[in-house]
C-alpha cells in the first residue's frame, strides 16, 4: 500500500525522503498524531496530487531540533495540487481542479472560521486553536511535501484556480499563495500599510520579502528591508526596496538617510523568536527585533508581527526564552501609542485577492524570493542549503509537473 | 488696489479674465458672497501666490449656466501655491511654503472637521455644511483661478510639500492633489477597491481617470473605464486600463469579455447628474449611470459616487431632475445587498498619502489626465476646449512659474 | 408518509394548515422549487422538530398576493427547533441540540459565505445570490411554519444554545434571533449607531422595534421611532423610545422638539417598498421613507435599510414601482454626504452576540414586539390579525413546547 | 498678581495648595516648563474658572516620587470649567460656555490631530508627541487643580455642554469626561468590546471601573472586574459587574465559574506599570497583569491597555523595570493571535458621544467610581486618602460651584 513518498523529519538536522501510505479519508495514527485525532473520519476531504510544495522557514525550526517534533513526522504545509479524488461529503470541489491549500487547516464550521479567523480554528487541533499540515503539536495532519496529500474540509479550504493552463504558467507565483505571500501581506496589512506609507520590514527571508511585495501591492511609497545578510538585501533591492544592513548600520540613522526622518509609519517583524542582536557578532537575542521596531516606528504606528514566536523553545538562550517570554520595552511602545498584531496569518482572508493580483500581473513574488524548483529527492539538499542561508525559496515538484526543476 | 487678476463667470457660456482686489484678511462683499459671511475676519488665513490652478468639470456646471451662479463670480477651487503672507493667527505655516489647498474649505474646529469630515465643515458656509472656493452657494469664498488667493484656517487646511525644488519638478502631478486625485481615489476607496479587485469606472473624464489611477494604487487587479468618447478611452488604455465604449457596447457583455464574468467587485460613478443614456444618440438621462452600476456590480459590492449630484438643476430634463430626484432601481440594489457612498471627497483624508505616492513615483496622474499648462489669459479658451470634450486637464499657471505653459 | 403539518400559502389573502411530507435529506419537487434544485442531496442537513416559528412581515408580501408565490408554498423562515436527526455529513451538531436557524440559507463554502456575507450565498438559490426558507424565488427550500423542517448545511447554519433549560426559559426572546432581532440590529449597525447616537427609525413594526432595541443595545442616547399607528408607537414608548406619529407630525419639527435640533445622527428604514406617504390619508408612496430619512439625517450620516425593496412588484402603484424603481432625492443625499446600506441581514454575523445579550438579560426583545404564542392551527388567524395591523409578533408553537400558546 | 490658587507637588509624598499667577495668553517659565515652550504665545487660548477638577491615579505616580517631577509643579489634568475669557484667536468658544477639557493637549493643526490622534499631538510638547496639563515631561503646561487655568487651542480642545443648567445637574458625571470615562471606554473599545462580549478588566480603580461602565455602554453581556481590594470590588458589583479577588482566586477558575468557560472575549489592563503579583503577599511585578490577560483572553481576542506604562521608572523593582522593560509571554500571545493596543486615550475621539450618553441617562459614572467632592484646600487630604486606597474618586471644586463639597 506504500504508493506515496514524502519528506520526513528524522532527528535534529536530518530530513529524508521516505515511503508513506497513500491518503485515505481517515486520519490514521502515525508520528505526531494527537490521540484524539486518530481514526477521525474525513468524508469532507480531497486527495491532491501535489504539483508544488515549498520549504518554509518555520519547517527549519523543527529540523534544527528546536521543537518536540517526533522522528518520522512528514513535513510540508505549503501545498498546491490537482484534485485526484474527493470524499463523499465534498460538493463543489471536483476531480481535476487545480487548487491552492491554505497552510492553516480549518473546519469551516466553528465560530472562529465563521468570522474568518481560520488560523485559530477550534475543531482541527485537540491541543489548542489552529493547525497546519506536517507540523509539531498541530494535531497530526500529514504533511504535503509528498506525492499525494489529503486536505480535509476541501470545499471550505481549497482555492480553485479559474484556468488550469494559465495557472500552470504562473505556478511559481501561485505556489506562494499557500503561505508566504499571504503571511507577508498580512504582516503589512496589520502594520497598517496603505497608499503612501513608509514601511520598515525586519528580515529579508522569504516572509520578509513577501511582506515587501505585499506592501508594494498595498501602495506603499517606501519599503525598507533590514537584514544582516548581503545577498538577501540585494534581492530586496532588485525589486525596488530600500535596504539596511543592520550588521553595519544603525536603523534610525539609516532610515533618516532614506526618508529624511528617523521613523517609519509601519513596522513588520518577519524574523520571530530566533532573532539575533544587531551589529557584527550578533548573538541570539529574541527581543531585539520587536524593541528595534518600537524604536523606529512613529508614534501612533502599528506593528505587524508575522514572525513566529513560540510558547516553549527548548533551545532558547535563557529561562525566559525557553518559555517564550521576551523582555520588551513596553513602556516605550505605550508612550508612542503603538499597537501590535500577532499570530498566524489567516490565509483564506487574503489568498483569493492575491491570486487575482498574480493572474493579472500585479505581483511577481516568485522572482522576489528567488523561487527555485527541485525534485522530491533533492528536498533534503534544499533543506540543507536553506538552513545555510541560501537566498532562495525552494519549491519541491514531486511529479515533475512544472518542468522547471533544476538540480538543487 | 486692483493688483490681482482672476477668471470670472460672466453669464452662461462665458468666462473672462478680470481685475480683482488683492486678498486681505477679511471676506468682503462681492458676487455670490453670503451676507452672513460678509465682513468675516480671517486672521487664520494665508495669502498664496498661485502656482497652478486647474479647471474642473464641476466648474463647467456653472459655466454652462446650469446653476444660479451670479455674474462676476471668481472661479477656481483647485489651487497650489506659495505662501506670501500669513495672518496673525497662523502659527505653523510660514511664508515661502509651497502648499496644496484642499478644495473643501474647512474650519478645523467643528465636530465634522474633528472627525475628518472636512467636506461638510459646519462653520464656513452659512447655507449648509461644506464649502469650496469660487463656487455657487458655497458661502462666497473667492476662487483661486487668480494670481493671488486667500486660504482661511491656513494651519488646518494647507498641505506643505517637504521640499520645494522636488515639488516643482513634480508640480503637474502635485497640482492634482487639490481635488481630482483625492476625489477619484475617494471614489475607489468608497467602492471598496483593494488588492485584487476588479473595478468598473463610469466616465473617463479627469475624475474617472483619477479614480482609475487611484484604483491601481490601491492594488486593483483589473480597472475598466467606460465612456462614450474614443479619445478619452484611448487615454485610459494608455496607462493600463481596460475600456468599454458604452455608445457601442453593452456593459455586461463587454465586462464578460474582459473578466470572464459579467460583474465587477466595485463600481465608481465618475459622471454625476449630467449623465447621458447609453447607445448612439444618447440623451441626458440622469439615472443611467447609477442604474447601470447596480447592474454590473456583483452582489455584496459597493458603489463609490464621487460624481456630482445636485439638489436643484434648473436645466434638468424633467421636473424630477430639476429638484435632484432620480428614478433609481433600488429594488435591484437591495436584492444585491449593495452599499452606496455619496458626497464630496474630504481631500484632507487622503492628500498627504497621495503626495507621498507622487513624490516616490508610485503615481503619475498628470500623464493619465493629459495635464496641459496654460496661462491665465488662455483660461477662457481652456474652458471652451474642455467644454467641447478635449481629453485634457487644463492647468492654469498665472505667473509662468512652471515654465510649462503652451498656447492652449 | 404525511406525518408533518405546515402553514401554506393558498392564494391571495389565504393561508391554510396542510399536511406535508416529513423532511428527508433530499430537496424534492414541490410548489416553488427551482428545477435546478429538485433532487438535490442534503447529507449535510439536520431535521428539526420546530419549537417556535414566527410570522414575518415579509411573509405578508406573499400572502397579500404581491409576489409570484405559487399556491401550496409552505411558509416560514423564522425557525427555532430541536435537532431530531442529522445527515451523514453532519459532524458537530448533535441530536438533541436546541438551535436557532438563520433565515438566510447559506452553504458555508462559497466566497460570500467565507467573508460572512451569508445573505448572498452563491450555492443555494439557482436564480440569484441569497435564499430563505419558504419564500418565493428563493430556490424552493421548504418553509418552517411546520412541525418538522430540514435545515441544510447544518454545521454551518445552526446556532446551538449552550444550555437547553435556560434557553427554554427565554425562548420568546431567543426565537427572535432567526430574523427580526438581527435584522433590526443590522439596520442600526449599518446606520452607524454607537454609544451616544441619536437614531430615527421609520416604522414601528417588529423590525422597526427590533432596530430600536438593537440601537439601545449599541448604546444610543436617543431612539426615535416613527409610524402612523398609535398602538405600535405606544409599544415603542413602553421600552424607552421617543416616538413620532407621522400621520400628524412633521418629522423635522418633531425631532427638534425631542433633540433640540432637526436632524439625527443615524437613520433606519424599517418599512420598505410598501411605504405610505405621510399625513392623514396617506397612499402608498414607495420613496417616501427614504426621502424623508435623507431629510432628517444629518450631513455625514448613514442610512441602514433593512426594509425590503424588491426587483419587481406586480402590485406597485405605477410602472416604476412595478419594476422596483423609486424616485429618490439623490441630489439631497449627495449634498449631505450620506451613505446607504441595503440588503438582507446576514444573520450569522450577529446572532451569537445577540444570543449572549439575551442570555445575560441585556435585551428584552419579546416584550418589545409583544411576542404572542399561538398554535399551528391558529396560524391563519395570526396572519389575518397581523395583516390587520395588530401590534403583535406572532410566534407559532407547533408542538406546544413552550406551554405559552394562547388562543390568537 | 497672585490671584489664583492651585495644588502643587512639593516633593515625594507631599502636595500643597499654593498661590500662583492668574493665567495669561503666554506660557511663562516655571517648574517643569520645557525651555522651548517658555514664552510661547497663546492667542488661541481660553481662560477657565475651574468648576471641577479630579485627582487622577496617574497624578499619584508623581506624588509618590516615582518620576522626575520638579517641586512646585502645579498638578491636575482633569478639568471642567466655565470660560471667563478668550484670546484674540478664538472664534467659536465664547465667554460663559461651560466646557470639558480633554486631558491631552492638542494643537488641532498637526497630522496626528487631523487624524484624531490627539494623544500624540506633535506641536505641544518639545520632548515627544503628546502632552497633558500639570504633568512631568509634558512640556510644562500649568495644571488645572486650581481656581483658574488656561486651555490652549480652545476652539479645538474644548467640548461645550449644550445646556448649562442641565450640565450642572449632572456635573459629577460630566467631570469624568476629561479623562477617566473616555480612558476606560477606550480600553474597552480597543479590547474589541461590543454587544454580547465577555470582558475581563484588571484593576478596579477609577479607570477600571470606567472601563466597566464603558463596556456596559458598548453592550457587553458580562463584565468581570478583578482586583485585590475588597471595597473596590464591592463598588464594581454595585453596578452589575461580576468580580474576582485575585488575592484569593485563580483568574481562569474564577472566570469558569462565572461564564462556564475559562476565557473571555476581551481583556483590559487598567493597572499599568505599578502592577503587583497575584496572591496574598503580592509584590510589585510589572508584567503580571499583561501576562495574566494573555492567559485569560481567548484566541483571537484583543487587549486594550489604558493602564500607564512608562519609559523610565526610577522606582522600578529591577533594572528592566527602571527602563520600562517587561518580561512578557509574547510566545503565548502569538500562539493565541492576540492583538494589543497601548497608549493614552485620545479623549476627543469619544467625549462628545459619552457626553450624550450622560445627558440622556445612559451612563452613571459618578456613582460607579464614588465621586466625592472636596474643596481645593482639602486636596492634599484627598491625595493622601486616595494613595491609601480609598475607593473614591476625588473631585475638587475650587469655587464651591457644585455645592456638593463635603469634608474629605
Amino acid at each position: 500500500m506504500a504508493n506515496n513518498r514524502a519528506v520526513a523529519y528524522k532527528g535534529a538536522g536530518k530530513v529524508e525522503v521516505i515511503d508513506i501510505d497513500y491518503p485515505t479519508y481517515e486520519l490514521k495514527d502515525g508520528p505526531g498524531v494527537n490521540p484524539a485525532n486518530v481514526g477521525r473520519k474525513l468524508p469532507h476531504g480531497a486527495i491532491l496530487k501535489v504539483v508544488t510544495t515549498n520549504i518554509c522557514g518555520s519547517d527549519q525550526h523543527m529540523v534544527r531540533g528546536r521543537t518536540t517534533a517526533p522522528e518520522g513526522l512528514v513535513l510540508g504545509h505549503e501545498i498546491t495540487g490537482e484534485v485526484v479524488d474527493v470524499g463523499p461529503g465534498v460538493e463543489f470541489i471536483k476531480t481535476g481542479d487545480l487548487v491552492s491549500v491554505p497552510f492553516n487547516i480549518a473546519c469551516g464550521r466553528c465560530v472562529n472560521c465563521k468570522t474568518g479567523r481560520t488560523e485559530i480554528c477550534l475543531n482541527v487541533n485537540p491541543d489548542r486553536p489552529g493547525s497546519a499540515y506536517g507540523y509539531v503539536d498541530m494535531g497530526g495532519w500529514v504533511g504535503g511535501q509528498a506525492e499525494y496529500v489529503l486536505v480535509p474540509y476541501a470545499d471550505w479550504n481549497l482555492l480553485k484556480f479559474p484556468d488550469k493552463d494559465q495557472a500552470l504558467e504562473k505556478i511559481l507565483d501561485l505556489t506562494m499563495l499557500s503561505d508566504i505571500l499571504p503571511t507577508g501581506y498580512h504582516g503589512a496589512v496589520s502594520a497598517g500599510v496603505g497608499p503612501g506609507s513608509s514601511v520598515y520590514i525586519a528580515g529579508a527571508g522569504p516572509v520578509g520579502l513577501a511582506a515587501a511585495v505585499g506592501a508594494q501591492l498595498l501602495g506603499a511609497a517606501v519599503v525598507i528591508v533590514a537584514d544582516m545578510q548581503k545577498e538577501r538585501l540585494e534581492g530586496a533591492r532588485a525589486f525596488g526596496c530600500e535596504t539596511i544592513d543592520v550588521s553595519e548600520q544603525d536603523p534610525r540613522e539609516a532610515i533618516a538617510k532614506i526618508l529624511g526622518r528617523e521613523e517609519v509609519d509601519c513596522g513588520v517583524d518577519a524574523v520571530g523568536f530566533e532573532a539575533k542582536g544587531h551589529g557584527h557578532d550578533a548573538q541570539e537575542a529574541p527581543a531585539t527585533v520587536l524593541n528595534s521596531l518600537m524604536d523606529v516606528t512613529k508614534a501612533g504606528g502599528a506593528l505587524g508581527i508575522p514572525g513566529l514566536y513560540v510558547t516553549g523553545d527548548p533551545g532558547g538562550v535563557d529561562e525566559a526564552a525557553k518559555e517564550g517570554s521576551l523582555s520588551l520595552r513596553l513602556g516605550l511602545g505605550w508612550a508612542k501609542s503603538l499597537s501590535f498584531t500577532t499570530g498566524q496569518c489567516p490565509v483564506m482572508r487574503y489568498h483569493r485577492r492575491l491570486m487575482e493580483a498574480i493572474l493579472h500581473d500585479k505581483v511577481h513574488i516568485a522572482d522576489a524570493v528567488h523561487a527555485t524548483v527541485i525534485s522530491l529527492d533533492d528536498a533534503p539538499d534544499g533543506y540543507a542549503q536553506f538552513d545555510a542561508g541560501a537566498a532562495k525559496k525552494f519549491v519541491i515538484d514531486p511529479h515533475g509537473t512544472t518542468g522547471l526543476a533544476t538540480a538543487s
